[in-house]
């Protein structure tokens, strides 16, 4: 569906942490996300935000970011900076990751 | 994280399908979500879309809902035109959903 502008590629990530992340740990996974769209040009727009808690048994953590097609995505994907981020900041505390990418 | 405009209540939600679900009925699901936004004036954006099939083990849907805050939020959940494509559309062949409200 297209809502704002032209075609775009968008990832949709949402990660549940493990009982025993602490809130620094947390932290510093927002902090860390938010240095990714500097580091990496292919992308477009950046959202993330931890879980506002209104509703039970949700996720703890959303990121949605757009790309201009799968190629882009593909380079944030496996981009160094960005795995990085996941090896040392998200892989020790998650508990369980669901994504979706679809053109928007 | 604010990337755009003013504040928002960004609702995402990500939904994997039954291993029997047909195609027909997984488009079902795009089309009477379609009406959401002509139906339920709190909606502020509304993309939705098909995994693209890039990434295994993704879930089959996403849903990226925007509102000025959590309780106009709240009326597209409770809203009975969105909670019967959830009971005629999408619990019948619903596996799995993940959630995440947050602010942007």
């Amino acid at each position: 569906m297209r809502t704002e502008r032209e075609t775009m590629f968008r990832h949709v990530v949402l990660l549940a942490w493990t009982p025993d992340a602490t809130d620094e740990q947390k932290a510093a996974v927002l902090t860390a996300l938010g240095t990714l769209p500097g580091a990496i040009p292919q992308i477009r727009s950046y959202a993330f935000g931890a879980d506002a808690g209104v509703s039970p048994g949700n996720h703890d953590l959303a990121i949605v970011a757009d790309f201009d097609d799968a190629e882009d995505y593909a380079v944030y994907r496996d981009h160094p900076v960005h795995q990085a981020v996941i090896a040392e900041r998200i892989k020790p505390i998650l508990a369980s990751r669901a994504a979706v990418q679809f053109e928007v």
